[in-house]
């Protein structure tokens, strides 16, 4: 996709059993865990990780989630997991998600998650400079 | 909400521990194990079951879904799952769906799936007259 | 099984679409989840529940489980999940589980667990009288 | 352990927080699903794929499995995932797995699992030689 924030990062995934049904594709709740692996990674790689963010007292829950299932993706496939921040609010951010195909010829399915950012009473807290600034 | 469809289903649930996160939370994937319980419970007060549906060569794809995280849930919260079918296409059609608290004063959630109808090949094809007919 | 404890509880349960996997059978990894399912049950029969257990300071990991799978459950199938427990230590003890068809006319699966009862600093500690005394 | 075949496999993981329960550690039931990958890898290790067995017929379905559940994983951990076949009967054989710590100093997890071998229809079937041979 053309307007896929170049600041990404690509997670390689091989799809078990245990992710499939009983259509012999990876089940449609499964593609929510993918993208959550990914934007672990995502954070990772600017130099953070969510785990640090949450010990320094800062949680990013889920706000609203969404995935359109484009090609179904089967038992063994090997696939790729691309995510990125797209859009910083103030105690907010969103993530975008793609999930190709092992040669990246096409999509299986793309989605977004939006994110508040929370302090432990689970209050919005601004997002501070630190962490925006990880993924400048 | 009022412009929930009229004709809809409860469908009772508890919250396990193996549903939850480590924030203590029902994880953002499960609210899709749910809305696939409701749905299978919609069809079913409707006088067929999905699993009937299939061995007529008929397949509900899910195309897209959506969840919007109002309230989180927490481990052996009672909660109640409503589902109904708010939009018919020509071979497709959308469920929308709520989740509510025990006794049913605010909604921790809600969500919408869009399924495609197809055959044992995966094409498209026309909802058929008996499958619209029973949720009439 | 002749020799299931008589104090038990059966927990009704109907398979789901997400539970199965690409042999269109329930996943082997779920059985753990109604296990689990069944014991809480079990707990609450005993007029306490597991949530206020851990509000007293008490918790109850899993130290070992064992399914033994006899007969698939298949998508949408309703079954029992019948649970109980069948051993005390001093800081410990075991369920043990058996899951049968609808009319309980055979066997899909039976299994175990063994739990140690530790405090919140996960150090094992002694059964108290008041949980021990719930069971009897 | 002294005693784990010399044929072995190890798979890398990371933890995910949809993998993680209340607890904030590995929820119990993961472990198997992690056992499944692993033995889909050492498989694919021998030169043939799990889902090559399949269409050639084969299946194998878990009759039993175990798991001993040692020292908690949590969210974020890297973990190894060993396995390995460690008994071969006519028409059956087993996995022994083990699950590590980063740099392989402990053990968080051992468990095994008992494999049929059945055909389409799901009746047993004695090891084919191309089977067993992969594995020498």
């Amino acid at each position: 996709m053309s307007d896929f924030p170049e600041q990404d990062v690509w997670l390689a995934h091989r799809v078990s059993y245990g992710e499939t049904d009983a259509m012999s594709v990876l089940y449609y709740a499964e593609y929510l865990h993918l993208f959550e692996r990914s934007r672990n990674e995502y954070i990772r790689s600017n130099g953070i990780t969510y785990k640090e963010v949450e010990a320094k007292g800062f949680f990013a829950p889920v706000r609203r989630a969404e995935c359109r299932y484009r090609r179904p993706v089967r038992y063994d496939d090997q696939i790729w997991v691309r995510a990125a921040i797209n859009r910083w609010g103030r105690a907010s951010f969103n993530f975008v998600y793609e999930i190709y195909n092992l040669d990246k010829s096409f999509v299986h399915a793309d989605g977004s998650t939006e994110h508040a950012l929370v302090n432990r009473e689970g209050r919005p807290v601004p997002v501070p400079d630190w962490f925006r600034a990880a993924f400048k």
